[in-house]
């Protein structure tokens, strides 16, 4: 076979991998928004199905025979697109094939069990359900490291490369020393100047107007409807089912900030899909960069755009609009504060631009700990708590709001949260590059000229895909190595304003 | 390998088949339901490729080893639910290895461009952008025959035993023949008999009311939402996706009748399927019968339940409740009166109990001088018009709303439509059954008592799955083979009332 006609096995290869995995992400959209409460066991298998039909391609000896004929020949290789889905499509075969089936069956069974665990352990405010649970997830969590890892590479190394490729926790290390002391003092300075106004955080809106309000705002985003939809799940996120994009939000009547602020945040994820190339569908290519580069998309709709006082200056007229006469008594600068006010709380998701980065480093250490050092499941409650005392000065009440808090550890998820905080800094290193490049962000977001923004994005993120590594992606668009100094500036800039004293 | 290891074997064949089926209707069901406009390249091949899946485990040498194990054990075979799971999936392994990968690929491809060369003709009211895939479409019909007949079977009835096993167009002949003329009788008695008050037909009822009064009919009938749901489509249909059951239907300002006859269609198919046994989920014991049982369901709460005097007077207060003022002047007896008029009309979809029937046999003769005979496309138009006019005594006056009314021969369903009016036939045999068993089948109606119709629906007919062919559960569940006799007996009898004169 000639390399040429083993790039195009290759090529069909991954397109059929993909039409797998968009049939999984309609099945798992559907049991978030549409399936009845007295179904979903059958959903369950029929998920664990489509896994192991995908895993099966991956790992087939046909794609390793594609894989080898394609980087045996330099002609073909010579071509950089080509090159890159080769490079991509041998990562993802390679990390198939280094986890045994049975592993990997064992870990699909304790997470499903460890999930129900924690959901009752938090229901019930008792860790001890869930204690076991994580115990033997962080075993088998070693015993994946162990599969993946290079030599001389640490075990919490070879997990968090598999969310952001290239990651390690020294780099991350030397990232967040600095980061932590300058937000330390930040969050100080925001406590100790005036409180923002929360006031209009919390004034109250049916849930048909607070509909409409977003809708308008994802729609003046330039998110297509022609391609996407939004629906109603009771923890937003974004997929991919194909050549259509799906959002879900949430709607609290006394929290139409909250809305606007996970719909944004959506919509960013929702626009890197949207944007990238419909010619490389179901490739490498095609495919989104890693999760610190989707999270860049996210965090900048939500905190660059949807946090300043530019968008509120835009977004005014149409809240007023839209929202009613709970806008009288507010103007743009109060609700502008009333987005940004700082202040240090117990749940990462609720947490505001300041202090978010705070929770993810607390976690950084603890998976670190249990990984590669020795803390266990019974020790976590303690040094949780003590971080948080240590990283964002508050006590932590109970196991609720402390370490049983979210979902990430009992679903397997290790090496995962660093992409939160890369995300922020990818998001203000790009945002910053685009003020520069398109002479002014803020006068465009005032004008509400989303359409140029977006561009900018596509241009130099969405449009990639996987041709490049995160770091050099981050090169390329922003013409710097990813740096904590952006963000920094960002919310000192913006403490400054808020917090003038 | 013991024959009762081939058996479970087999049956994690079926279970795994079914749960690749299921996974392609929520695709399916998603497309009529949710996809945005602007997708649909990318659903299109996630279907065909979950059908490749499908078919490939169906055809596995894998599955015909399983299969002749078991079939080659008599005391296995002893077992009757056994022997019947091993005797349907003879059936499926059969049928789907009978045809050629090519064929299939080729039907396929055809079928998908038929139906939009059909779309297409319609809308433009031109026959002859059609006429060349009809063509091709009876051409492949016939050889998909050919490949599935029996030695001395005609190409016809292989394809109807394709959606009702046993059926024969001679069987179907001796049964249409006396039918045809008694329902032509009843035509021309209730065309010479006043005409039925059809005022509560086009009445304007707002969508939310007219849907909270058919959730509210579909509620009372049994249909379980903790494990199924109803959405809109363009074209009411009823799915299976897992272990839930999802219902379509739609709304027309005017006509809350047409709503709800529509809808309790639905939900009839909906009981069946939510009917079955869990336990025998995945394989054909967990299955439906064939598609004549399927209808005998739907019509049977559709016409026996729906347009019956006795429903309208249980329906009535419900009825004046949630549709408000558009009531006033009406009555449960003129609204029966509405739900009734006999008129015979150009598309079967829309015709009345009398002459629904008299549409199926112009298409039963029609196919048969299609696949049997040697009518083709360029004299399909005249010959249609020509048999309207004798069954149904009426003029056709456009393409449109003669052979291009609908899409059944663009998707290739050939020796389908009888099983339109099986239905009828067996749910009106099931009725006289129920009425005798239940001593009366009007006083649990005009009581509201649909458990106990419900119930005996599942005991007869749902539990059964495919354990028993057509015919033999009819007489099971009835005491008698099927016959055209209750149903006309049934019809008569309304007539009576109606048209006295």
């Amino acid at each position: 076979m000639s390399a040429l006609a083993a790039y195009d096995r290759l090529l069909t290869q991954s397109r059929e991998a993909f039409l797998l995995a968009t049939t999984s992400a309609l099945l798992a959209w559907d049991q978030e928004t549409n399936l009845p409460k007295g179904a979903g066991g059958v959903r369950a298998k029929q998920l664990a199905l489509l896994a192991q039909l995908q895993h099966e391609r991956m790992v087939s000896p046909r794609m390793a025979e594609s894989l080898a004929a394609c980087e045996s020949d330099a002609d073909l290789l010579a071509d950089a697109e080509r090159a890159a889905n080769v490079r991509e499509l041998r990562r993802d075969h390679d990390r198939a094939t280094k986890l045994p089936a049975s592993l990997v069956g064992e870990l699909a069974e304790t997470e499903s069990k460890a999930q129900h665990a924690w959901a009752a352990a938090r229901s019930a405010g008792d860790y001890r359900r869930f204690r076991p649970w994580l115990d033997r997830m962080i075993r088998l969590q070693r015993q994946k490291a162990d599969c993946l890892r290079q030599p001389g590479q640490s075990r919490w190394d070879a997990l968090a490369d598999l969310y952001e490729p290239g990651t390690t926790a020294a780099g991350l290390t030397a990232l967040f020393g600095r980061l932590r002391e300058r937000l330390t003092d930040l969050r100080q300075k925001a406590r100790d100047g005036a409180v923002g106004d929360a006031s209009f955080a919390r004034v109250e809106v049916d849930e048909a107007r607070q509909e409409q309000f977003v809708r308008a705002v994802v729609q003046s985003m330039g998110f297509d409807f022609q391609r996407g939809r939004i629906d109603r799940s009771a923890h937003p996120f974004c997929t991919t089912t194909g050549d259509d994009v799906r959002l879900t939000t949430r709607f609290r009547r006394d929290n139409v900030l909250d809305a606007l602020g996970s719909t944004m945040h959506e919509a960013g994820h929702g626009l890197y899909e949207q944007g990238l190339e419909p010619a490389h569908r179901g490739t490498p290519l095609g495919e989104t960069c890693s999760l610190g580069i989707h999270e860049s998309q996210s965090r900048f709709w939500e905190n660059h755009v949807g946090r300043s006082a530019a968008f509120w200056s835009w977004c005014w007229p149409l809240a007023q609009r839209t929202l009613g006469t709970v806008c009288n008594g507010h103007t743009a600068d109060s609700v502008f504060r009333s987005a940004n006010v700082v202040r240090p709380s117990l749940i990462r998701v609720e947490a505001d631009e300041v202090t978010y980065d705070l929770h993810v480093m607390v976690r950084f250490e603890l998976e670190r700990e249990m990984i590669d050092g020795d803390l266990g499941a019974p020790d976590l409650p303690s040094r949780w708590d003590r971080l948080y005392e240590s990283y964002l000065g508050i006590r932590v009440p109970d196991d609720r709001s402390g370490c049983l808090q979210d979902v990430h550890w009992s679903c397997g998820l290790f090496g995962y949260f660093p992409t939160y905080t890369l995300g922020n800094l990818y998001a203000a290193q790009l945002a910053a590059a685009m003020d520069r490049s398109l002479g002014g962000l803020a006068e465009l977001l005032r004008t509400g000229r989303f359409e140029v923004v977006r561009e900018w994005l596509r241009r130099n993120v969405h449009r990639h895909g996987r041709r490049h590594r995160p770091a050099e992606l981050c090169l390329l668009a922003t013409g710097s190595p990813l740096s904590a100094e952006p963000f920094l500036q960002h919310l000192e800039r913006k403490v400054a304003v808020l917090h003038p004293g």
